[in-house]
């Protein structure tokens, strides 16, 4: 098996075709790491959310990271890591990105179906299941892919 | 679609035959988050690594954070947050964890090849790809199901 660095443009492929990632935030230096439904646009990954714990900790602190992959098979496999801010989204202020992240969420997801569920299961206030955009501006992005290669066939010794 | 919280049951159910899961350190704030082929026993998840940027966060912030999932759908997946603390392994100390740790992630998986791989691409020095072992000392656990209920059939509005 061969493991290479894959292109900026390589990333941004998976980036585009993937619909889940897992997001990574941390307070007071504990990780929190929960799988989210995004769509990426230019500098963007846009992500729907309700307000909870991990949106409490990137309004406290915006340094987040989101690992996105496609796992194959343990010998074929390609993973992306994306380093970056998180900003909210908020109307009228952002109108138009908000409406812009909404139309590529909409047509690629159900993604109004789970947050909105998951939501429910975790209060009963209505109020506080209003859905909010966010973005996180992606600063860089590092990613690897793994090819069968001649030791593909090989086995523990 | 319904999400109900799992048990502590269910969610040592999905981590025992789970193979992958999504790590995130953190240090200095900054989060970072990568696949790795994990297996867990009791109230440890282990892990084969070589030294690199994880190794070095989590020497520094042993706080960390694991999300395991299974995603069969969108109205049909488990998600598991382990928040947890990172324990190096070292020989001769720990000799029986490492012996134990190396079985278990022997049986399920050719974790040796893509750790040894990956770290080939990165250095050409073969002293620093000497594999380690760690665990993760679970502290607590978390998780989410969704199961497919009288809204899977909705379609946005």
């Amino acid at each position: 098996m061969e493991i290479e660095e894959m292109s900026e443009n390589q990333c941004r492929a998976l980036l585009e075709r993937s619909t889940i990632g897992r997001l990574g935030c941390s307070l007071e230096d504990q990780p929190y790491v929960l799988p989210v439904y995004f769509a990426c646009e230019a500098k963007h990954i846009y992500v729907l959310s309700t307000l909870g714990q991990k949106i409490k900790w990137m309004r406290a602190n915006p340094k987040v990271c989101m690992e996105i992959d496609e796992i194959a098979s343990q010998s074929q496999w390609e993973s992306v890591v994306v380093n970056g801010r998180y900003r909210e989204l908020s109307e009228p202020l952002d109108e138009v990105e908000v409406s812009r992240a909404r139309k590529l969420l909409g047509t690629r997801h159900r993604w109004w179906i789970n947050v909105l569920a998951e939501r429910r299961t975790q209060t009963d206030d209505d109020l506080s299941i209003a859905p909010l955009f966010f973005s996180i501006d992606i600063e860089s992005l590092i990613g690897l892919r793994a090819s069968a290669g001649e030791e593909s066939g090989a086995s523990p010794k």
